[in-house]
């Protein structure tokens, strides 16, 4: 009886939750310590102290009616305004808090801008490899991906292609810097190149195609490597942030976009962002959450332990003879497969207790992605079974 | 550039949007307490002091990990055991954790079901008057909502009526006991009689017809007045709770759906409901507030205080001569309009700066709604304005 286009993702979510109900059960077989579970991007960094003492501070000072009542869709509008005025201090913004919609996560974020954005059969760009989830993302309102297939020598996105596949129909192109799953932050040039592309092609089309940026590991960044803030690049830029990470508060669901003035159509945008969170039924992002990250608009979760991790990893691997990009952000690393097939080596792995996600998942097969935000423990534990690994191809 | 469907929802939210407006800038001209305001279903009693003792508690005690990182989608599967035992304590049931999924406030729990059962053009029936967010609901799956029309006798559902609109497309019927916006209780005999006919009509049209149950106010009942546990009485009921209400928690947005293992394809729905919450972008429901409100499942906001509010103001109305039903649970009134066009109705009350929702919101004109979750003040403070008001009718 559940609808038809269900009916595949639940089988695709079957999937994934064998892959997790295997590494809980592999757990149990061997013992947490000799199970290497590089599969999920949950973080393994508590939340900064800062998020409990600003919870605290709200449940003391903060009329109950407020902290928990209804606001604003949008949220409340001194959360709003304090982050967009931590954007401007950073980034040298202009935002104000009609600019700023409250969601619930980035995943929340981006269902509705394409719940404003999209009609049907519209078609959104993106970068391969990818998050998988946006094909769901798309799909919810009847859009159309179209993948850029990777370029898998810098993994920056391949921008000839990527011109050559916006047509009439382009209604977006979401990015995702730190990428998600190779690490990779896209440079100032290439954010510049792909801007002046669209630009380019808004003119000649006639139309306006909006640049979504998704931004979860934007501050998980390493060695001092610029990320660009990208409205300061495109007019029609439109940011989906998160929390989960920079914050380790991935369960909370809190983020926000950013939806500027000088975006085409920006201030209807707002609007209709406005009340696609109530029509999708988020209705707010959660109330006290908001508070608390309005709080700790400066404070982040370790971020060393998690470089720690990187540099242990990726010395490790390159020393074992693996081939991968060093990333320069979020908690990814991704590693090509010494077989062509790379679900082949993914169950090699597993032999040796080392759970991997095949590159298939990001529309990039022949690689495999392996997520550091593990305890550092993990990782040294690992070295050894990935030595064995290493010494089977 | 916006979306076309989002078009008109816009313009919608606008004139909502621009009565609120109203009455704030009437509040900044009159002061907050000359302007009786009975718009909103926005709890004015606080969350029961057992919440924040709940939050204080997990933030104690939990590690920040497990306390704020990401669980199951369907939840963490201690909360979903303790919500099932608290309904089986209390309705006789017999529900297991996999039969919970905590959502995004009854609001994200009927967007999940919806999305897991919507064939595009599946109705979905609705019995007015009916909270006017379920066209909304039920179009972002191009579900189409056939509407069975008031009983403005009693306001229990025009049985007859329904029947008749079952079709071999019927996927759903939507009901919500006790009811926004009539505060009118379905009776055990309604719901015998509803549900009769759902088993007569799904034999007979060799389909299954599911009976969602939005229930927010389900605690808020008054005069010890019986409201049925659906899943009782019919096999393929889904019941879609929230804890805004019966916790002042609304802005929290956190719920649960009830799938029994007896409807039909139970199992299916269950793994689809986990996957549609994921795909929807709310990933999971809020973590913190997932475990603080399984600690307070026993805790209720002061419903005596609303009880003192509805039988001062239904006692006042009908003294001075407004016609409407006794209200059995919810924080609503609904008051038959002395002149035909209920909107002319409004415009009059709102000079004497009392705001009221025309009962065409709710697909039930002639009608309009009083939301009475306000303070006890407001309510005696009004009652002059009121009497002026009945005087010009």
């Amino acid at each position: 009886m559940i609808a038809d286009k269900m009916r595949e993702l639940v089988k695709n979510s079957s999937a994934i939750r064998a892959m997790f109900e295997e590494g809980k059960k592999m757990a149990k077989e061997y013992g947490a310590e000799n199970v290497y579970d590089f599969s999920l991007g949950n973080p393994n960094v508590p939340a900064p102290p800062q998020v409990k003492e600003a919870i605290l501070k709200e449940l003391e000072e903060a009329d109950s009616l407020m902290l928990h009542g209804y606001m604003s869709n949008s949220g409340y509008e001194d959360v709003r305004e304090a982050v967009a005025r931590s954007l401007n201090q950073r980034f040298e913004t202009a935002f104000a808090q009609n600019n700023i919609v409250m969601t619930v996560g980035a995943a929340g974020g981006l269902n509705v801008i394409l719940k404003t954005l999209l009609n049907p059969g519209d078609e959104v760009l993106v970068i391969a490899p990818y998050f998988g989830e946006y094909n769901s993302y798309v799909a919810n309102y009847d859009g159309k991906v179209v993948v850029v297939s990777p370029n898998t020598e810098t993994f920056q996105p391949n921008l000839k292609e990527l011109e050559e596949k916006i047509t009439e129909k382009t209604k977006a192109v979401i990015v995702n810097s730190p990428n998600n799953p190779t690490g990779v932050v896209y440079s100032e040039e290439t954010i510049k190149q792909m801007t002046a592309i669209l630009d380019r092609k808004q003119k000649e089309l006639k139309t306006d195609i909006y640049l979504i940026s998704d931004e979860p590991y934007r501050e998980l960044a390493y060695d001092g490597v610029n990320v660009p803030y990208l409205t300061k690049y495109y007019a029609n830029t439109i940011v989906a942030y998160s929390f989960s990470k920079s914050l380790s508060l991935p369960g909370e669901r809190i983020g926000y976009l950013v939806i500027p003035d000088q975006a085409a159509d920006g201030k209807e945008i707002q609007a209709a962002a406005n009340a696609a969170t109530r029509i999708l039924g988020y209705v707010n992002a959660p109330s006290l959450m908001q508070r608390a990250v309005a709080r700790c608009l400066d404070a982040r979760a370790d971020v060393p332990y998690y470089n720690r991790n990187r540099e242990v990893l990726y010395n490790g691997l390159k020393e074992l003879g693996f081939d991968c990009i060093k990333p320069q952000g979020a908690f990814y690393l991704f590693v090509k497969s010494p077989v062509e097939d790379e679900k082949m080596f993914c169950e090699a792995a597993k032999k040796h207790r080392i759970l991997l996600v095949p590159g298939a998942s990001f529309a990039c097969p022949g690689y495999v992605r392996i997520a550091y935000c593990v305890s550092y423990e993990t990782i040294v534990n690992a070295m050894p079974a990935f030595r064995k690994l290493a010494e089977e191809f």
